[in-house]
Formats: C-alpha cells, structure tokens, sequence
C-alpha cells in the first residue's frame, strides 16, 4: 500500500505504532485490542481507522515491520561498521545481550505467527530483515577481504547466509530451551573460522 | 507418565499415534479431530480415551514426539555414521533433501506452536531432539579426530552446537522464503570449515 501521509500523519501514526508494539510486548499479541491501542496512544476509532482502514490485522503487521527494524537498531553501530575484529566481537555482544534481554518472548515471532507465517505481509517483513541483515554481513566480509584480513576468494554472501542461519537457530533454541549457548556458539565458531581465513 | 502397556498395546498406540501423525500431515493439527483420528485408525472412543486419557492434548504431544524421532531416523545411517567425508557430505544430502521434500509445512514445528512452544511437554520433546541431534553430530566431530582428520583441539561439542543452531536457522528460513539456499549454507560453511581444521 503506497500512500502519501503529512508529516504530521506520519508522526500519529509512528505513535500509534509504537504505542501498539508496547502493548503487545507487555500483554501478548492476542490480549491487545483496539481499544487498548486506543487508549494508551490517546486516539479515536476514527483515527485509528483513518492510518489502519484494514482493522487489527493492518496495524499488527506494521507493528511486526516496526519491530523488524528494531531488530536490526538494536545492532547497530556495530553491524554496521564490521571493519576489524575487535568490531566484529563488538557485535557479536550486542547480538547476544539483545536476546539476552528479551528472554523467552520475541515479539517478532510472536507477530509472525499470529499473522501466519506463509501470508505474503509476514514473508515480506521477514524477507526484507533477512535480507537486510545479510546484505550488512556480508558488506562486514567484504570489508574485511579487501583489508587483507580474510582470503578474498572467500563466498561472502555464502558466509554470511550461513552466519545469518546460525544466529536464527541459535535464536530459535533460545526460545525452547531458554539457553544463549547455541546462539554464543553459532557466532564464536561462525567468526573463528572467518578469522582463520586468512589470505 | 509411565505406564505399562502390553505388546499388543503397545502397537495398538503406535498404529494410533501414527495415523493421527498422517491425518496431520493430510489436513493440518487445527483441522484434524479426534473423530478423525478413530476412523482412520479403526478404534472405539474408549479405546483411544484408555491410550490417551488426556485427550487431544495428549495425543498432539505423542505425534510431536513420533514426529521428532522421525527427524532423526530420516537422517540415518548417515547421521550415526560421520565416520569420513563422503559420510558427512552424504548425510549433508540427506538433510538437504528431506527439508526439500517436506516443503514449507514443518509437521514438528507445527505441533509444537498448537501445544504451545513454553508448554513443559512440547519443551521436552524439543530439547531431547535437539541434544540427540547434537551428540550424534558430536560423535562424528570426535570420529574425525580420533581418525587425525580434524584438530584434536577443536572443541567437539561447541562445533556441534554451531553446525546444529544453523540447521534450525536455515530450516527456519526456508519456512519462511521457501529457499533451501540457507540450510545449505549453513551445512556447507560448517562442513568446509571443519574440514579445514587440519591437525
């Protein structure tokens, strides 16, 4: 959906966004209602439809996308600026602290699964994060090759899809066993043997 | 529980469990009933209430656990044979094409989302695959060892875990995208680097 908001329309509706995504991270996605949004962002039922003319549904996927980018915020200086090693182990503790901190619940997943993982909103969020977060990887690879510090016939955007993979397992296991370790063990062992590429 | 079952039995639940496996697999956990369980599997209400006195709840947790035990021995003989490196590439191929043709419904996964993914019983079922997972592929790391095909000092277990994390990443994504260009990343990155990791 292409539509042109005011600035201002763009400010209401960011509010009501996060407004959303708050409550859905301190109730859980199927206990909020609209009118809880309502109620916590100040707004009507006829400005909440204005931003969200397709219901519940519209506005939880634009939470999901919301919270998609915080996946990757939350990274941040650090994924973006992969240029030595000391930055990658950077990132690799922001990875590790970020989930650390959210436990057991990810508000991604959650989103995603009440959307239904195969709807076309909640592949395209997820698919552009995955590309995203890859494409930042890889660029952090590529980095690397060109400062000498990583064989450049190296795949970079293979490395990192496999990278990208371990993080999401690691993730995943996270959520069932309640445990950082496979994700720890994903990224130490994923940089060890990018660092152990040497030219 | 521990119960006793006679032979009889035994096989009787099997057959139950089974067919209420292939019915999910036919027509999704939400729109398979209990009825549709006893006219697939020709049994009396009060024979599936004595093998499943909890019910559906029940039933849904013994196919996750028939489901994860297939997991593995859809692996096999490979997974319990990385004894070379035609094995661990042979076993690459077994994963690779059982993902492939299981396709983007994960009847595991499915099951363990119904039952609810914190329950103490899907929990269960999902970490004992999970650590049975990855000692079979600890046992194939320490095999190469012991064979001086992979450094001595490389730390089995944490390997395994790596290799395991992005599996379940590269499965996970595949759920998503529909590609299987992860999964094989992820298996071809974690098999390359321990096979670089000469003595």
């Amino acid at each position: 959906m292409t539509r042109t908001l005011t600035r201002k329309g763009t400010a209401t509706r960011q509010r009501i966004v996060e407004g959303a995504a708050a409550e859905i991270r301190e109730r859980g996605v199927i206990a909020t209602t609209l009118d809880d949004v309502r109620a916590r962002t100040g707004t009507s039922k006829s400005q909440l439809f204005h931003y969200f003319p397709g219901g519940k549904e519209e506005l939880l996927l634009a939470v999901a996308r919301h919270e998609a980018d915080r996946v990757l915020s939350d990274q941040q200086p650090y994924l973006g600026e992969l240029t030595s090693w000391p930055a990658w182990l950077a990132w690799r503790d922001s990875v590790v602290a970020r989930y650390l901190g959210q436990g057991r619940r990810c508000p991604l997943n959650v989103l995603v699964s009440q959307l239904g993982r195969n709807t076309p909103g909640a592949q395209a969020v997820v698919s552009e994060l995955m590309n995203q977060w890859q494409a930042e990887i890889t660029a952090g690879v590529r980095h690397m090759q060109h400062a000498g510090a990583i064989d450049p016939q190296l795949d970079a955007d293979r490395a990192a899809a496999a990278l990208l993979a371990g993080i999401q397992g690691g993730v995943l296991l996270m959520l069932s066993t309640g445990s950082v370790s496979h994700l720890e063990a994903a990224l130490d062992v994923g940089i060890d043997n990018l660092r152990a590429r040497f030219p």
